[in-house]
């Protein structure tokens, strides 16, 4: 009986969890095996955690294993305190019945005893730490030498396989994070470069409406289950803390937060009392939560305010508009630029990852590759650099909205005036025209800039712009934005990107169903979309599908032309008799 | 009381339709005006014919006005002609209660009473024709300007607004299609072509069960409502004349077909057993039927076949493998190859254009671009000159799957290759790991491949692979192409295409929701999704949607932030004094 019904658990179809065993260090690193009929098994990524693996004990009031936990305490370098004690504050001044529950499990927060105990500061020293080695094992899929290098890579470093080494000197040149708070214990490593598979964030919130706290990690579960790699937790509103506490203890992936909206709760929703105490005990609280990585709009500079003001769609980040409300307000600098180097001190403390926020970014098509934007990017620029210089890893959020002949130069800009720091866009949403469809006008950039050079993508939703996304749209946007992140790997040539495009095309062309279905990013969708045609388990064999019918099937007519060819003289001879000779067919009997 | 309840009539939210008057020819160009709640009116593309004007009368045993017939009558070109005699073979041999019935009005067919009735013909004598100035005016969508102009357009030569003579030259020289059967007089004329608005194409057709003709009207009633440009009807099986017959009849939109497919049909299925003969009846039925345009899998050649012997996926479209048997089969060019010239001869009479069909395109990522492909497009270019010299116009197919960095290779060979005639994809799908999800994958490529250059994209629906697409297959397929040629049109600079997606972002930043709504390519998806967290109306005109709430939405915000602002001194001032003094900004007392 599961402890959790509401919790999605369970195996995808034809799959088994597989764990891959470090050499340097005590890990096992999982991925997911893919079961075919027709030839070997498929392995691939596997962002799901414990909750696809059948021997796993769910019980998310236990929380997930602390996979990382002897790795931490190894190090030696960070210690137990008692945290910062909880106010009312914290949950929005909910009480009684109305409250979430704590989570069953408090542990007192690790916090660096001195320095920084952030991966960059790691790699810096030239120690390949056990987050870098499974990250390492992880990218190659099971992979043993590259499959397919048939791409454009914008310049990328891409190499045939990942090794340990490789990954610490990627984090060490900022060119890649492993968004890893001490705090989170549970985490199943995951990195964010250039030269690693592109990655994809789902974002999940309690709505106004109180949520359970089930319901939120199911959120989460169900995101991951489909392929997100991280997930941002946007909620607002009443239970924030406790809520957010039972996401990340039963989180593989890395959490990330946008602390500013939970600052903004704290004063009652006016953003000009907001002050950097308030913010900075935010900070604390959620990296003591665990929590791998906050946006941080710290870009918003007081002079760039005005540059917004003839744009069609004004400021449309929140935390952009929440930090320029103040600012002209106090008439003054914001307290995130002012205050940079003392946020950087937390963040090393506890190695939680700047994602430094797109305040600024465009609204629409219209308002793309302004002045406001670009300026922004280059003040993101400037603070990455006072970031590093602090050992605190970092990535650039990015826009938005922008036509396709734009994104080029987003990228082309954001790697000049970052200097490599990875690139993490929202789509973007390449036409305005499409209200409901907003996750196919954000594939579409979404593909392209992660071709470009893009490390993550966040994710879309049907929704967007409309309403709150639910169970079904959570799933739309995920599949979408895994779509969309492995064609940019096909494009840039990842080694192993294209052998899931070609296990599933054999698998088409073999007319193995089953495997069709299992190699899919949905296999569910694609056999119900099968089956409303054709139900019977007979016509998983069959040598045709409904959209032709056997007399029109290509495919099967593919098949008789070798027969008859091989028949005849054999189709492989005869395709090198013409490349040898170059003439036209050759007949049988010539 | 509609006569036709199964047919969807009635105008689009919001929408009117708009009838504007040539000035050289007595024509009545439709477009749709979009109503606007806090500005002027939007007037936008419309394909939707008559069936969208609450004005018509519809019925469709009647089938829709002949808008043509006095175009047709005028040029003295063509006259009426006692057409080939229907067999019980058109039809799939069914009769009795099976047989769909006959269309209630036969005309008689028109043919060419000596050579070319071709735009092509016409646009080389220096005639602009009726068609010529409607799709001139069609294309303008109402603007008497360019709007913008902000693109990379990759050498295409489009104009700030499209004048008859403008086509006529497009059209003489290849470069652009009006796709017109003399027999299909009910046609609203359109333009295929680079220096065009990019247009789509929805495939319908009827499945072995058979079809009422009502249910396959409504088809392409229900495509051409959401913006299919073009329909192509894929039937097999039983009474495909008639349906074909009650299709064009009722259609305002050019209708291809694959006359192939019924060819197969009139031999069983047999493909050894099809001759020219069979083929050559096939052509003349279509085109006294009224068929726009054919496509015509001539490039498929006995040499290239065993090229096709190493891929993954063999031969995937339909004609191509029907023909690729019959070549290996009689050990002979094809006759569709070896008759290209008189076939040419039946294109001229009736002005059927060429679809140069792409037999070898490729089917899976890993066959993309490669030999067969090339060299079939190669034969593709060498047809396109026989057919221009015999004054036929001409567009030819493209793949297919192929991955992003080998986007543009295509469209530069085909340009290349093919003398710049349009170029018409299917897709292409960008990665083959989402059953389910084609739409989009293969949306990422058809928007790329249309900012690159070419003219029409076929559209692939969720079932794509898997079945036959239901009628919520066909919308979500149509409005995902309709946004991708958008987005097209937007990166290649069109002067008009961001009217629309300003006018959206502006009601979306001022809180107009019904506006929002209507002016997007899916009103009643939007509108949907929005109430369902927020259904009152009141909430209309709300400030704030259900994703961040009254205290997070940005849009509020900025409104604030401009309020305050201008309060202060007025924001555009200093945006002014930022940009002359480039200094930090200028205190109100300052």
């Amino acid at each position: 009986m599961k402890p959790n019904p509401q919790i999605t658990t369970g195996p995808m179809p034809a799959s088994s969890k597989l764990y891959v065993p470090g050499s340097l260090h005590d890990i096992r690193v999982p991925m997911r095996r893919i079961a075919l009929t027709g030839e070997g098994p498929l392995t691939v990524y596997d962002s799901s955690g414990p909750y696809t693996d059948p021997a796993a004990q769910i019980d998310i009031r236990g929380g997930l294993p602390a996979v990382r936990g002897a790795w931490l305490t190894g190090r030696g370098d960070a210690e137990p305190y008692l945290g910062r004690p909880l106010t009312a504050a914290d949950n929005g001044f909910v009480d009684g019945k109305r409250l979430t529950p704590a989570f069953p499990h408090q542990r007192d927060p690790l916090r660096a005893t001195k320095g920084a105990v952030t991966q960059l500061a790691y790699a810096r020293a030239g120690i390949i730490t056990p987050e870098m080695e499974y990250v390492a094992i992880r990218e190659n899929e099971g992979r043993t030498a590259a499959y397919t290098r048939d791409g454009e890579d914008f310049g990328a470093s891409i190499p045939d396989l990942v090794t340990p080494e490789f990954v610490r000197s990627e984090i060490a040149r900022g060119r890649a994070v492993i968004p890893a708070n001490i705090n989170h214990p549970e985490l199943e490593p995951m990195i964010i470069g250039r030269n690693f598979l592109v990655k994809i964030n789902a974002n999940i919130g309690n709505s106004a409406v109180t949520s359970s706290m089930e319901e939120e990690v199911d959120k989460m579960v169900w995101a991951i289950r489909w392929g997100a790699d991280t997930v941002m937790d946007l909620s607002t509103g009443r239970n924030i803390h406790n809520i957010r506490d039972w996401i990340i203890r039963n989180a593989p992936v890395p959490i990330g937060t946008v602390p500013l909206y939970q600052a903004l709760e704290k004063v009652g929703g006016i953003a000009e009392d907001l002050t950097w105490e308030i913010y900075r005990d935010t900070l604390i609280e959620q990296a003591e939560q665990g929590v791998d990585y906050f946006t941080i709009h710290a870009g918003v500079r007081l002079h760039m305010i005005p540059m917004t003001a003839r744009r069609v769609t004004g400021i449309v980040s929140r935390g952009g508009s929440i930090m320029a409300k103040w600012c002209l307000h106090h008439h003054r600098e914001s307290f995130l630029y002012d205050r940079f180097d003392e946020i950087c001190e937390i963040m090393r403390a506890y190695d939680v990852t700047f994602s430094l926020g797109d305040g600024l970014r465009p609204g629409s098509i219209a308002d793309a590759n302004d002045q406001a934007q670009f300026a922004e990017l280059e003040t993101l620029g400037e603070l990455t650099k006072r970031a590093w210089a602090r050992d605190c890893q970092v990535f650039i959020e990015g826009p938005g909205h922008v036509p396709m002949h734009k994104l080029k130069a987003n990228m082309d800009k954001q790697l000049e005036h970052c200097h490599e720091a990875p690139f993490y866009t929202l789509g973007p949403l390449t036409t305005d025209i499409a209200p409901g469809y907003d996750h196919i006008t954000s594939a579409i950039g979404a593909a392209m800039i992660g071709w470009f050079g893009t490390a993550m993508l966040c994710y879309v939703t049907p929704k967007e712009h409309l309403g709150l996304p639910d169970r079904d749209d959570v799933k739309t946007g995920v599949i979408t934005y895994k779509l969309a992140a492995h064609a940019a790997d096909l494009a840039k040539g990842h080694p192993g990107a294209q052998m899931r495009d070609d296990a599933l095309s054999r698998a088409r062309f073999d007319f193995r169903w089953q495997d069709q279905f299992n190699l899919g990013l949905d296999p569910d969708t694609a056999r119900e979309m099968h089956d409303e045609t054709m139900p019977a388990d007979a016509h998983k064999v069959a040598h045709f599908c409904s959209m032709c019918g056997p007399k029109f099937c290509s495919m099967k007519i593919s098949h008789d032309i070798r027969a008859t060819a091989e028949k005849q003289q054999g189709m492989e001879r005869m395709a090198d008799l013409f490349r040898e000779k170059g003439q036209l067919y050759v007949p049988a009997d010539g």
